[in-house]
């Protein structure tokens, strides 16, 4: 951090120099080709300027890295000149929904999904394995049931029949007695329980309020089942599998460690649930670094409620205080903000960190957006969206000044209506200024996503300049590092476990795309 | 600027003091409600640093302003109120041309129709009045004709038929064979000839290609209209007439001053008709300030064409100096850029002025991006759009440094697909770290708007936070005599027209607002 200030105060005076001389020179000399070649210089210096500044700036990369660079670059010019051409062709500018099948289809996805991309560090549990996965599974386990809610929702369920006002019904048994093509219709009639995917977003959801009324529909159509032990159990694995499958080697998870259920109605800790999954998956992945759980309480709760979950939240720190490691609260953010529940914060332990959502709005001086101020001052660790931050220029010279880390949730902020062509995201700006942006995803059940490789492909093609590569990914894959909540061992292995995966992707992309680098250089 | 330089290093070191005192306190005492009051306490200064750094942060209002300013900031939460609950009737997310009707509702709108608000910096004589007007009157003339060209785009005109491929056909005598209500879907067919609205813009205009190719053909539309000397000359009266009206004083028009023609198919020269109809309308209008030129070349003329335009423009400068005092470029950025045509502007006599469009793009490091640092290195006096610069901080910190101000263009940059959610639009963000930015129209006759009050009050919704009133519309109005090319003389003229008109306009708001007084009054 020191050298790359260092470096920055280095080019800006050497444009002071540039300037001042030009000035001189522009009074003293008047041949013309003086002044173009200084002309010249002085905009390389501007250009070069703005460069360093950008995420990956002052990064320096091997020769290995400067040949990926260049590979990179190519896919990405390529992609850039066919949106260019045709703005209906270029992934960023769409709606994910309508995005979603063209990013598949690009080269440079296929990069993303190789290229080890650290930590996943805004990740709702009830929403973060793929929506495809979850009804070719786990609704396909004889014991799964669904039933209608009193507001109309489908909800699933095993054997907690409490919610349900009509009749459960078995899934296992419907599908049997349907044909294979209607089974097909069937379960993709389930998976729109869980996913908002839609062809027509702008009608089906023309604002926030309708986006979030489905959103939170959602999480009551999966919690019947992810509550049910043995499916817990397999989901959870799978939502490591996904992550690890998609190059991310640790996760810090937003959960609200419900009580599990099991078909006898004992009751089982999500935590004891969690660690064994955790170990499970370390034991057969020797290279993964781990989970760790952030606490989360739905901000609309009662306040009995929420005085209950907080003795939970503090009894889990004593008991798993290596697992549970971090705090915030969830749901709508105008509809309790954090001023108002600043009291229960006030009484968690020290040594608890915060994560908390903030600003995340284009309701500029309203409740949500304010909930930013009090974020800071409640030493937040990272901020979860702060899409807001760039309309407080004070918060933003604070957030710099601490190195607080954003949850740039890309996808999401999409699909629930913040932004329409993700080249308006803030984030584009956060990452022109270098700040501490992590890449996160979210809820990638909700849109159809998984792992982080779509995140990354829309931010690497929305929030950086057309000639900005390597660097600039790499330095979002360390920013997820960096901003870890880690013990000092933990740090160390992951850093070793990522130069390795590094190295690996690397070799992997040169062997790839030897054509480009052979084509490239018979230019 | 010194003054509030100096309250914001106040501000700034009252800041650290607290948090000093604050981290201090936390350490000794435990006492609850001294650590709530500290929080309140560091939490309002954080808010109002923020507010003070805040376009019209600094601006102290008076008592009647204080008056006008209650009664603005209670229509305005008014109707944030309302779009907060109803996201579908806040106008600055909806697109302009589903707004359009809302804003005309809006109370809002109307005083910022009775609100002077200086000059319009940025406006393109060819689309500069309301298209309603010109169907209803120009068209109305019997010696206006229309007719095909070659690309089946309509084109309007009186003796020049040259570019035709069809016979021309006269609107006068079409309709007179028309029934009233023939005649009201002819003239409404013929508007539309001219202005881009439609109710399906996302339909009409699914990307930046097609709005831009839509665009471009209205100004084929209307030229042969407007150049014909005696409608050009009416049309031109219409157009001060228009800004009048609607509280705007000067104007610094782009235009790209073409020969005009009249019925023997003899030449007139534009700056003599212009100078003529702004000295007739200064002498029917005392208090108007009066309209200089900012001469437009079209960028994609070939090379032959850009220097016998060269040649008419120095010319111009000669003639009519205090006319025609500044330059720019017109036409799509990306098809001829700033570093392709600086030896256009190399040969521009010392003393022009320059206006460069710049950045008005989501293409972020492409060509028209880069088109900023030219402009920049160009010693441009306004940059044109300047809608990408916030992604190059170093050319931020010259242009604050500079004082180089920003022409925003609100419909025009959505109605052209740059932005959907006008919240998003980083003029927001200028006016957060109170830049120097104009509110300009662009061009109104092509989305149905009229004088600037549409897109001042999509600015003050969209760029400014819930709670700002009225220091912020008076900042915006300063700014826009401020950064006005203007003599000593013009400059102390219009100062004081705006003084006089400020004080009218508090007047009038306190009276027909007085039952808001009384009302908060009784609260």
């Amino acid at each position: 951090m020191k050298r790359s200030f260092l470096n920055f105060l280095l080019l800006l005076f050497e444009l002071i120099l540039i300037l001042e001389i030009s000035a001189k020179s522009l009074r003293k000399s008047n041949k013309i080709e003086d002044l173009e070649m200084l002309y010249e210089k002085k905009r390389d210096i501007l250009i070069q300027a703005d460069e360093g500044r950008l995420a990956g700036g002052y990064l320096h990369l091997n020769r290995k890295e400067l040949v990926v660079d260049r590979i990179i670059q190519k896919l990405k010019r390529d992609e850039i000149e066919r949106g260019f051409k045709n703005h209906s062709q270029f992934a960023p500018a769409l709606h994910f929904f309508k995005a979603k099948a063209l990013i598949e289809k690009s080269e440079l996805f296929k990069v993303m999904q190789m290229m080890p991309k650290g930590s996943a560090l805004h990740l709702h549990n009830s929403a973060a394995v793929s929506s495809e996965w979850i009804i070719k599974n786990l609704t396909y386990r004889e014991e799964v049931h669904y039933c209608q809610n009193k507001k109309g929702a489908i909800l699933f369920t095993v054997t907690d029949f409490s919610k349900c006002k009509d009749a459960p019904r078995n899934i296992v048994q419907i599908r049997s007695m349907k044909t294979p093509e209607e089974v097909r219709i069937f379960d993709h009639w389930l998976e729109s329980q869980i996913n908002m995917r839609t062809d027509y977003p702008d009608f089906e959801y023309p604002d926030q309020d309708a986006v979030w009324k489905r959103f939170q529909t959602i999480f009551d159509t999966i919690e019947g089942l992810i509550t049910y032990e043995p499916i817990c159990r397999a989901y959870h694995k799978r939502l490591l599998e996904e992550l690890y499958d998609d190059g991310v080697y640790y996760a810090e998870i937003r959960s609200s460690m419900k009580s599990l259920y099991d078909r006898f109605g004992l009751k089982h800790r999500s935590a004891k649930m969690l660690e064994e999954v955790i170990n499970e998956f370390n034991y057969t992945h020797p290279d993964f670094v781990g989970a760790k759980v952030i606490y989360t309480m739905y901000r609309n709760f009662s306040t009995n409620m929420k005085k209950q979950k907080l003795d939970h939240f503090i009894n889990l720190r004593k008991s798993h205080p290596k697992l549970v490691m971090g705090f915030d609260f969830v749901g709508q953010e105008d509809l309790n903000t954090l001023i108002e529940l600043k009291q229960y914060l006030d009484q968690i332990p020290n040594g608890t960190k915060f994560f908390l959502h903030a600003g995340e709005t284009n309701w500029w001086g309203m409740p949500t957006d304010l909930n930013l101020v009090d974020a800071i001052l409640m030493n937040v660790t990272r901020i979860g969206h702060g899409y807001a931050l760039l309309k407080h220029p004070t918060l933003l010279d604070i957030v710099m000044k601490r190195n607080i880390a954003i949850e740039v949730s890309v996808i999401s902020n999409q699909v629930l209506n913040l932004v329409n062509d993700l080249r308006n995201h803030p984030a584009a700006i956060y990452l022109a200024l270098n700040l501490p942006v992590v890449i996160t995803n979210d809820d990638p059940t909700f849109w159809g996503a998984r792992g982080l490789s779509y995140d990354f492909y829309l931010a690497f093609m929305a929030f950086s300049p057309a000639n900005a590569g390597l660097k600039f990914l790499k330095q979002l894959a360390l920013n997820s590092i960096k901003y870890s909540v880690l013990t000092k061992y933990e740090r160390r292995r992951f850093e070793g476990i990522f130069e390795r995966k590094w190295d690996e992707f690397l070799t992997q992309i040169v062997y790839r795309y030897r054509h480009i680098i052979h084509h490239n250089n018979a230019d």
